[in-house]
C-alpha cells in the first residue's frame, strides 16, 4: 500500500483527488492538510464523503514522511516550500502552476512574479502522460497541466507533431465556475454568475505558455524533442476564455488552418496513431445523434478527454474540438494518472468511472 | 459470472443499470433489447458508454434465457408479457409500476387500467431493501419502488414504525426532468422547461399508493406486519409536486405533525435504530457548513438516501427532508441492490460511488 | 414630476427602483445613495441601465430634501436614521423590514433585535396595495412587505377573509438567489450555489410574523379589520423555505385544509370578490397548456402576483400556489405602485411591462 | 393608428413582436394567424399575455387588409405566397430567411433549395436599421436579418468599412435554444439539453452568407456601396456555432487579425464613427467590474446591440465581442424598429425596456 498525502486538500482539487483515491486499492491516504480546516472532518469541506471517510484535516505543520505526496496550493505558495517537501516524500505530483514551465524567464513573463527556485524547473516532468509516459515512468517529480493546457495540448498534439496544420491556432475555451477555486467574490456571485456567457479572459489567458511549450519542440525536455517532433515551426497560440453557467467541465473550439490538400483521412490516421492505445482519450465524431461532438457535460467525474474535428468545407479551416471534466482530466485525475505510472501500478486504476447520462 | 439481461435498455433507467453493471464484478451483461434501436451500439443512445463497451441492442423478440432479467418497460406493457418472461430467467427485477401495488382494486383506482395479471401481483416483492431486505433476500421477483415513492418512504418509515408522527402527511416534492423519461414534448422542450418551477402535479401523485402501502401494516405482507408496525394508523398522505430545472435528483420537503412531546432526541433514536447499520442511508443534520440537509445535487450517480429533519419551535410541526438520485437509489442502483441480495453477493457491490462535488 | 431619491440603492432592489423609475413619465430621479460607490456611475453596478441614466452616486450624506424617498437599507439601519428622514421627504417608503411589524414585541420576538422606535411603528402603512388601498392613500409612510410574505398574503387573504379554509397553512416557499442580497459569500459562491435544492430554513422564517399579522385582523389596523375580516381565527402559518438555482422568482405551494363542503366555484367566487378589479393579479388556472398553474419564470420583471389552487380529490387538502418576481412585486414594483396610490398618479404607471416568454 | 397583421404568430418570434406592440401607442394588432391554435387565446401559446390581451388567433385563410404585415413563417414558406400577401398588405416586414440574400444563386447554394420568386428578391430591404436606415425609410418590403448574422455584421461593420481588419474572420457564435423555435425534438430535450456545450454547427452556418452579402459591398446593393465601403476585399468568414444551457441570447466572440499598427483609439474611433448616434448600439469596453464586456444574460427582451473589443497584446488578434437577444435586436425588436422607420415613426417607441439585473 503507498502512503499518500495531500497537502492543501481543502479546495476543489484536493477534493477531487480524495474522492478518487478512496476507490484506489492499493493506496492508504495518510494526512491531508488544511490551515484553515485543522481538526475538522473532511466532510466539512467536501459533502459528497460523508460517512465515506472519517479523516481530520492536519495543519501542514504536521505533514509527516509518505510516499507519494501531492501538493494543491496557490500559485506561488508551492514554490517556496518545494526543497523542504522533497524531504518528506520521495515522490512528489504538484497540481498547481509553479512548475509547470520549464524557462525561468518564460514562467515570470506570464506569472508576472519572480520564480524562488528555477533550479528546481527542470526537475519536473510536465504530466501529461499521452506526451510524456516514458519520463513519467522515471520520474520523481510531475508538475500537472494546467486544465486549459490539457484539452488543448492533447486536442493539437497530433495535428502538430504531423505537420497537419499550418501555425497561427486560436483556441476559444468555454469555462466553468470550479476552475476559479472555491473562495467567494463578487465575481462568483450566483447572482451574477449564474447563466452569464462572460468574457472574461479574451485575450491573455497564461496556459498559453504552456500550451507553447508543449507543441514546439524546442521548448520541450529533450527526450520528447528526439520523438521526432518537428523543430521548424512557430507557434502562434491565442487563447480566448469565455465563463459559462456550468460547475464543472471545460470545452476548447479549436479554430486552426490545415496544410493544402488535407483530408479527414488524414485526421484520423494522425490520432490514430497518437492515441489508438490511450485509454483516455476517444475520438468523437459522429454523423447523427445528438452527441456528434465531445461534450463536457457527460465527462463529468471521468477522466476521458474527448477529442473531435470537422473540415470546413467552404472556407480553409479546421476546426478542433475538445472536452474534459478541468477537475479531473484536468487535475485530479491526470494526478493520480501520472501517480499511477510512477508507481508502477495499472494505469486506469482507480479513474474508470464512465459518467452519467444523463446528467 | 452471474448472466444477466436487461429488456428495455434505451430508457433513462436501462442507461443507468448498464452504467452501474459494467462496473459490478460478478456480472456478465448478455443482451440488452430495444425495440427502436436494434442492431445499433449501446453507445448511440448512452453516450457516457462510448468506447467502454461494444454491445448492440437486439430485438426483444431475441431475447434469451438468463439468470437475473432486469425489466424496464413503460407502466402497462410489462404485466402482460411477464408470464412468457418468468420462463426465460429465475429471477426478476420490475424497474415499472405494474407490480408494485399488492392490491389488484388500489392499482386500478390510481393507474386507471385494468391490471391483466393479477394472481402475480403477490409474488413480487417490493424492491426497498431498507424495508425488505429478508424478504429479497428469498425473493424471484422483486418490483421496484417508484422514485418519489422511495424517498417518501425512507424518510418517513422509522417515524411512522416508531409512532412518533400524526396520521397526516403532506409530501412537497422537488422534481427533475429524467423523471419524465426520454421521449421529448413540447413540456420538456428546453426554452419551455429550463427555469420552471413548474406545479404540474400540485395533487393526485400515483406514488401516494406505494407509500401508504408501505407505510401501513395492513396493506404490507405478513413477513413485514409481525416485526412490528403499528398497525391502528390510517395514514393521510398527500403529495404536491414540482418540477425544477434540474435533469437529476429528487427531494421531498415532508411536513408532518409530531406527536406530543417529541423531541430530537427521540427522532435520532428512530432513525438510528432502523437505520443505524445501513450502508446507503445517511442522516444530514449539520449545525453549520452549506449542506446542513440533504442536498440531490451531491448525490448524483450515487445509491445514497440523505435524510434530515428539523422541529419547528413555533408551530407543532416536524419538517423531513429526504433526498436521492431517482435514476440511482430511485431505480437502477435499487434494482442493483435488490439483485445483489436476491444472488447472495455483497449488498454494496458496483453501488459505491461516491458522488462528485462541486458539481 | 415627483422628485424622488433612493437611499441605498447599490443593492438590487435599488437597481430595481432604477429601472422601473426611469420609464416613470411623472417622476424625476434626484439623487440616489451609496455609501460605497459614492462618485461612481450607476451603472458600474446595475450594467442593464448602461447609457440609459448618467447619474452618479452620491453619499448618503450629502441626501437632499425630495418629495418621495425610497429607503433600500439593511434590515435594522432604517429605524434609527428614519426621524431624521422624516425631515427629508413628506413621503417615505422603506423597503426593509424595520417597520413591517406594528408590534414591537412581535417585531423583537422573531428579529432578535431592540427596535429603536416604536413610536413610529404604527405610523407606517404595510405596503400590499390589494389590501391597503385606501389607507395608502392617504398614508405619508409605507413600509412594503417582505417578498416571501407578499405572495403568501396575497394568496391566501381571500381565502381567510371568507372563511374556507382551516387554521393550519403551510408555506413550502422555492426562493432564488437575489433574495439573498448582493453581498458574496460561500453560500452564495457558484459551484455550491448552482443546482441546489437547499433546506436553507425548513423553520422559523421571519416573514411568517408578516403573514399572520395580516391574515389575522386582531392585528390589523382597525380600517382593515372594519372590511368584515373575521376575527375568530388563530393562524397557525409554518413555512419551509428552500432555495432553488434561479436568480430572480419566487413560488410558494401553500398546503391548507379546505372547511367542510369546499368547491371549486366557492374559491373563484372569493378571489373574485377580492381581486376581480386587481391590475396586477390573475388567477392562473387551467386545463391544458403547460402554464397551468403560476410560474415564476415568466414573472421576471413584471409586477404580477399570479395566483393557482386544487383541491385534492383524494386527501382534504387545498393546494395554494402564488408566484412573483421578488424584485418587482415582492420589493420593488410594490414601492412604485404605493408610490402611484400616495401620489394620486394612475396606479399601474411604469409598471406594465408584461414579462418575457421564453426565458 | 397602424393596422398591423402577423401572419404566423404562435412561434416564439411571433410572440415576442406581440409583446413588443403591445407598448406602442401608434399601433392596433388587427390579427394574428396561426394554422393551428386557430380560434384559441394568444396566451394558450404566450403564457406571460395572460390577463393582458383578448385577441384569438385567425386561421390565415382569414387575413384581412393592412397596414403593415410581419410574416413570421418558417424558412421556404413566405415565398411562394408573398406575392399574395403583397396585395394584402402596403408594407411587409419578413422575420424568415427567404428574402435576405440579394443573389438567388447565392441564396441556393446555402439553403439548398430552389428560389421559387427570384424576382422579388431585389424589392426586400435588408432590415439592420444602422446599416440600411436610409432606404428602410423609403422601403415597402423588408427582410429581418438572421440573429446570428445581426450581431455579427454590427460587431465588424465599422472594422471592415474603416479597413481596420485582414480578411479572414472567424466567428464562434455562443447560441440559445430560443434560437431553434417551438418545436420539441430530441435536440432540445430537458434532459439532454440541459448543461450542454454542444458543438452543433462548427461549420457550415448559413448566416454565413448573409454577413458576407452586408459586408462586402460587391454584393450589396448600389446604394450602400456609394456610401464608401471598400470593394476590393474578399471576406473569408467562417462561422462555429455551439448551443449553450440558456434560453435566451446570443454572444460571439470574433477572432480578427488587425492590420499593421492598429491601435485601441483607431477601433474607438471607427466604432464612434458609425454608432455615436445610434440608439441601440453600446460599446461595452470597461476596466473594471464583472460586465466589462457585453453580456447576454442582460439584454434579455432589450433591443440593444452590445459591442466590445480587445487587442492581443501577445499575438496580432483584435478580439470582437458581441451580444443581442436573438428575439428582440436578433428579431422582433428589429422588425419593429424598421417598421417605425418605414412608417415615419419615432424609431425607438415601444423598443426602450432596459433589461434586467440581476437576471
Amino acid at each position: 500500500m503507498l502512503k499518500i498525502s495531500i497537502l492543501g486538500g481543502s479546495g476543489y482539487a484536493g477534493g477531487e483527488l480524495f474522492r478518487i483515491l478512496l476507490s484506489h486499492p492499493q493506496v492508504t491516504i495518510n494526512q491531508v492538510t488544511s490551515r484553515k480546516f485543522a481538526g475538522r472532518p473532511i466532510s466539512a469541506v467536501h459533502p459528497n464523503l460523508r460517512k465515506i471517510i472519517k479523516l481530520m484535516f492536519v495543519h501542514p505543520d504536521e505533514l509527516e514522511k509518505c510516499d507519494v505526496l501531492f501538493v494543491g496550493l496557490p500559485n506561488g505558495a508551492a514554490m517556496n516550500i518545494m526543497p523542504a517537501l522533497m524531504k518528506k516524500a520521495k515522490k512528489i505530483i504538484d497540481l498547481g502552476a509553479d512548475f509547470r514551465i520549464h524557462s525561468q524567464s518564460v514562467f515570470e513573463d506570464w506569472y508576472k512574479k519572480k520564480h524562488t527556485q528555477p533550479s528546481l524547473l527542470k526537475k519536473f516532468i510536465y504530466g501529461i502522460a499521452e506526451l510524456h509516459r516514458k519520463e513519467i515512468l522515471k520520474a520523481d517529480y510531475v508538475s500537472c497541466a494546467g486544465c486549459e493546457a490539457t484539452v488543448s495540448i492533447l486536442s493539437l498534439y497530433p495535428l502538430v507533431k504531423h505537420g497537419l496544420i499550418e501555425n497561427r491556432i486560436i483556441i476559444d475555451a468555454k469555462m466553468s465556475s470550479s476552475q476559479a477555486g472555491i473562495a467567494p467574490s463578487l465575481s462568483s456571485h450566483h447572482p451574477e454568475r449564474s447563466g452569464v456567457v462572460r468574457s472574461y479572459m479574451p485575450t491573455g489567458h497564461r496556459h498559453t505558455a504552456e500550451i507553447v511549450q508543449e507543441l514546439v519542440p524546442s521548448f520541450t525536455t529533450s527526450d520528447v524533442a528526439s520523438e521526432g517532433k518537428r523543430d521548424d515551426i512557430q507557434l502562434d497560440v491565442a487563447i480566448s476564455a469565455t465563463a459559462l453557467d456550468m460547475v464543472r467541465g471545460l470545452l476548447v473550439t479549436i479554430h486552426t488552418t490545415p496544410k493544402k490538400g488535407l483530408t479527414e483521412k488524414d485526421l484520423w490516421k494522425a490520432y490514430r496513431a497518437e492515441y489508438g492505445n490511450e485509454p483516455f482519450i476517444r475520438i468523437v465524431k459522429e454523423r447523427q445523434g445528438l452527441y456528434r461532438y465531445p461534450e463536457p457535460k457527460i465527462l463529468q467525474g471521468t477522466n476521458y478527454c474527448d477529442i473531435g474535428f470537422e473540415l470546413d468545407s467552404r472556407s480553409n479551416r479546421l476546426v478542433v474540438i475538445g472536452a474534459i471534466d478541468n477537475l479531473v482530466k484536468g487535475t485530479a485525475g491526470q494526478a493520480v494518472q501520472a501517480m499511477n505510472i510512477m508507481c508502477g501500478l495499472e494505469e486506469t486504476t482507480a479513474l474508470t468511472f464512465a459518467g452519467l447520462h444523463p446528467i
